[in-house]
């Protein structure tokens, strides 16, 4: 598997790293990098992440491409789409990596109907905290998990062209449906961070919070370390996955209610139970991951 | 300030550490371990934690010494209290390690009257999810806090003494009262615990949390590494500072409605604001901890 032209749109981490490694193993001839941060884009082609930069999207800059990688926040997908759809070519792949795969397929559908069968929804699982093409990093995907959703129209050659680059550049590729994915990221990683959100978010309402902060420890260091992540990256995932996450809030306010019953019967059994439990599954979660 | 002779009640990690920098310094000639595990009596003697090993509370263990340690899961000070008692010689001074110190200060009033003033209440901040005696270590309370809650018949010599010691390996020695030492650390230790055994929990009881589970990464991973803690002792210190825990799932449950409707009413701003100030609290929380 080898293309000729990439057009990245977003120049940073994910979009970035994928790039440096299909360059290294000469998968790829030139990579036409768009973004509106010029300082990065310099950066990028200073560290050769990209061959061409662009600040704007334009026909020039997306004609000759094989595929179009759409690498940014997951609420500027329709608008990206809509001003690709009238300057794409027959043939061109689209392809994401947003953290929210229904609204992708949503954006693809609604705003390039006729390139529909040709756009792929995927989603790298790697991430950081940092974020620009200066943290572009060669081998950040080897081993990591790359989730495909393919869709009712999709077209069979694009989806294997992109599983292919990404097994090339080390990932373990899954399929299933865009409505799975987002139930499962909503579950183990959109409300965590609103949970951790939430917890901050309490000891800033409290009138001794500040002063109970002075205490905190390595516990809380890691449990809040999600609540420090980019408050627009997740408001647009909290809106996008929001039937996911009111269930989830729900049932999270069931755990407390029996926490809190718990507590009330002085039922140490309970809690135990309740906590031996949840080591259990964490102790067993954490030897296989 | 140096002692003739330490009882060191429960050999694991906290006593253990707090006793092999007082034994480097030479601020101690003999360490008397009481623990009930013979095994981790042994790796204690061998490691030169302690001098002279007991498996049960004797007066011949705790007669000749002018501190007695106790270093165990919080629940049990009321019977270690009792047990002491009948054999503890007039000037001698006890002290704690737990989490929990309201309740500290009950047991040694309730079990301990004669020796009340000479009964010191403290905690070390610093732990780790490893226990047991082959984990103790040195240097382990440099630059961490340490508070210690006078209570309202505190001897002052037994007081200055405790806070010496903790001072001579190396900790930073902070006074408050108990109720809000308990206050504190249910907000930023305890409640933690709580709410990442409630979110594990609420994955256990998903029917789909198992495959979720899969997919969870490096932020599920941190996010729940607490969730691993010891159900024994998270069961006691839930029950010992329930009131606060209770008015914490309360406020939390606020916070939950709060984004509840603000998912509902789709608002982006209301959303991002609350992202952005919790992320802004714990930013600066990173930069001075």
């Amino acid at each position: 598997m080898t293309l000729n032209q990439i057009t990245l749109i977003g120049v940073g981490l994910i979009g970035g790293s994928f790039v440096l490694d299909l360059k290294r193993q000469k998968r790829i001839q030139t990579i036409i990098g768009i973004d509106l941060d010029l300082t990065n884009l310099e950066c990028a082609i200073e560290r050769r992440v990209i061959d061409i930069a662009h600040t704007q999207i334009t026909p020039e800059s997306v004609q000759h491409s094989d595929l179009i990688l759409i690498a940014t926040p997951v609420a500027t997908l329709p608008k990206i789409c809509a001003t690709l759809a009238p300057m794409l070519p027959e043939n061109i792949i689209i392809s994401d990596v947003g953290s929210t795969k229904q609204s992708a397929l949503a954006a693809f559908k609604q705003h390039l109907p006729k390139h529909y069968p040709q756009c792929v929804a995927a989603h790298p699982i790697a991430g950081s905290d940092r974020s620009g093409a200066l943290v572009a990093q060669f081998g950040l995907y080897q081993n990591k998990k790359l989730i495909l959703c393919p869709h009712e129209q999709q077209d069979t050659r694009s989806l294997k062209t992109i599983a292919e680059l990404w097994q090339t550049v080390g990932a373990n590729v899954h399929q299933m449906t865009a409505q799975e994915h987002d139930q499962i990221f909503a579950a183990v990683s959109h409300f965590p961070h609103l949970l951790a959100f939430a917890y901050v978010h309490q000891m800033l309402d409290d009138p001794n919070g500040a002063r109970y902060l002075d205490f905190a420890g390595s516990g809380f260091r890691d449990f809040t370390r999600i609540a420090a992540s980019s408050p627009d990256m997740w408001r647009d995932i909290a809106l996008v996955n929001r039937d996911s996450l009111l269930q989830l809030i729900a049932a999270q306010k069931q755990q407390l209610d029996y926490l809190e019953r718990s507590l009330k019967n002085d039922n140490a059994q309970a809690l135990w139970d309740y906590f031996q439990a949840a080591k259990q599954v964490r102790e067993e979660w954490g030897e296989t991951h």
